[in-house]
C-alpha cells in the first residue's frame, strides 16, 4: 500500500478523515507513523495529496486503530495511458491478479466476457460482484499510486458482446489489437495505423480464442499482432502488453509531427 | 503446463522415455490424450519435438499415471532475447512468481541479492536451494513453451557483488540498466547507447534502492531509466521491463544498418 485511498464520502469538513480499518492499521504497524507524520492519500477517481496524522489511538484486539487525517489533496493523479481491456474471463484467482494489474497499469475499462474456451463455471464466481472485485482494483491502485477505478463490465455471452456492445465501445480514431501467434509483431501492427486515440486491447482465455472469435474481431476492424513464440500466460501476457503499448505510445508521441 | 519437459537423462534408446509422475498426470488427466497421442515435448536445455504416445496405464490411489512416449526433439527452442536480470532479493511468494515469469520470459541469468531494503530473514527460506527454485523455472518454462532453464546466483552481500562479481558479468558492448523515478525514459536511453549485445536489467525492492546503492550502479556503467509515474510491485515491473526490451530490441534490429 503505497497509497491511502479514501472516498469523497470519507471527507469532513472538506479535509478531514477518521480512519479505522486497514488503512489506519497499515498506518500505523506497516508504516510505522506517529502523531504529526504524513502520509500519501488519494481520492478515489479524484486528486492526489497527503494527509498529516492529526489523531492517532492504537488498536486493541478486534478494534483497529483509529487515525484523523488532516489532507491537503490537489495534485492530478498520474495520466492513464488511453487503454482498454477486453479479456475472455479467466479463472477466479487469475481474474484477482489481473484486475489488480490492470489497475495499476492505469487501464480505465474491463470488459469481462465470454469466449468458447472460457469455462461457464467461472462466471458463478461471487468475485464478479462489485463490491468483492473492487477490493483488487483498489489495491492495484494503491500499489500505482493512482486514483483512476477501472470500469468493470461482465457479458456472458460472446456474440451479443460483440454485435451490440462492441460496435459501440470501439475507440473513434483509436485502434483495436488482438494477439494472435501468426501475425507481424506488435510495433508494426501499431505503427502501421498509429494511434492518436484510445487503444482496446483483447487478450484470450488460455489455449487462445477460436476461429470465429478471431473472425469476429476482424469483421470489426481490430488487427492481429503477434507476441513472440513465447506462451505467456494471462496476467504475464496482459502486464507485458499494456507496458509495450505504454512504450509505443511514448514513441509515436515523441516521432509524431 | 504447454509443453513436457524432460532431461537428457530421462531418453532411453535416444528416443523413448517414461513419465510416472505429474507430467504423466497431466497428460492423462487436463490434457485427455489415449494411445496414440501426440503431445508437445522439450528436453532441458535442449531442443523441441513432440512425443507419441505408445504404451499408457492409468494410475491408482497415489500411483500416478504411466506413459510411454517416442520422441522427436529436433526443432530449436524459441530463442532467447539476451536479458539477464539482477533482482533485490524479495520475499519468498513473490520470488516463486517471480522466478517463473523470468523464466517463462527468456532470462537467462538471475542474479539474487542483498540490498538495503531487503529484509535479512529472506535469505533464509529454503526456496533458495536449487532443488526447490528450479520447481518454479520449469513452470515458467512449461508455460511459455521453452527448454532453456535460467541459471541463478544469489548474494547475500550487495558491496561484495558489486565490487567483484559484477564488473565480470557487465556485458561485453551491452547495456547495463537500473529503474529510477527520476530518469528518461528506457527508449531514450536505449537509443542513446544501442545495444547490439546483451542487457542487464537491475530491479530493485519493494521501496526502492538507497543512494549508495544507486551511485554504484552508475560507477559500473549502469544507465537509469524511468518506468513513469506509477509504483509497479516487483514481479509487474520484472514483466514489464522485460517485454518493454523485448519491444525495443525488435524495433532496434527493424531501423538498425
Amino acid at each position: 500500500m503505497n497509497l491511502i485511498l479514501i472516498s469523497a464520502a470519507e471527507l469532513q469538513n472538506a479535509d478531514t478523515v477518521v480512519l479505522q480499518d486497514r488503512r489506519s492499521e497499515h498506518i500505523v504497524n506497516v508504516l510505522r507513523c506517529r502523531l504529526g507524520d504524513e502520509v500519501r492519500v488519494g481520492q478515489i477517481d479524484g486528486p492526489l495529496g497527503t494527509g498529516r496524522i492529526v489523531e492517532i489511538a492504537a488498536g486493541k484486539a478486534a478494534r483497529p486503530a483509529r487515525i484523523v487525517l488532516q489532507v491537503t489533496i490537489k495534485e492530478p493523479p498520474p495520466p492513464a495511458p488511453g487503454i482498454d481491456l477486453i479479456l475472455a474471463l479467466p479463472r477466479p484467482i487469475m481474474l484477482k491478479r489481473v484486475l489488480s494489474q490492470a489497475a495499476t497499469l492505469g487501464v480505465e475499462r474491463i470488459f469481462l466476457i465470454k469466449a468458447n474456451r472460457v469455462e461457464k463455471s467461472f462466471f458463478d464466481t461471487s468475485l464478479l460482484q462489485e463490491e468483492n472485485y473492487r477490493t483488487y482494483l483498489l489495491q492495484g491502485l494503491e500499489q500505482a499510486v493512482a486514483t483512476l477505478v477501472p470500469a468493470v463490465q461482465v457479458y456472458k455471452r460472446f456474440r451479443p458482446f460483440m454485435e451490440d456492445v462492441l460496435p459501440t465501445i470501439l475507440p473513434d480514431g483509436g485502434l483495436g489489437l488482438l494477439a494472435h501467434p501468426i501475425a507481424d509483431p506488435l510495433f508494426q501492427v501499431v505503427r502501421a495505423a498509429p494511434a492518436a486515440g484510445r487503444l482496446l486491447l483483447a487478450v484470450g482465455p488460455e489455449g487462445g480464442w477460436v476461429d470465429f472469435e478471431i473472425d469476429k474481431f476482424k469483421e470489426l476492424g481490430f488487427k492481429l499482432f503477434s507476441l513472440g513464440p513465447r506462451i505467456l500466460r494471462v496476467d504475464t501476457a496482459v502486464t507485458a502488453l499494456i507496458s509495450q503499448l505504454w512504450l509505443l505510445r511514448q514513441i509515436f508521441s515523441e516521432f509524431s509531427p
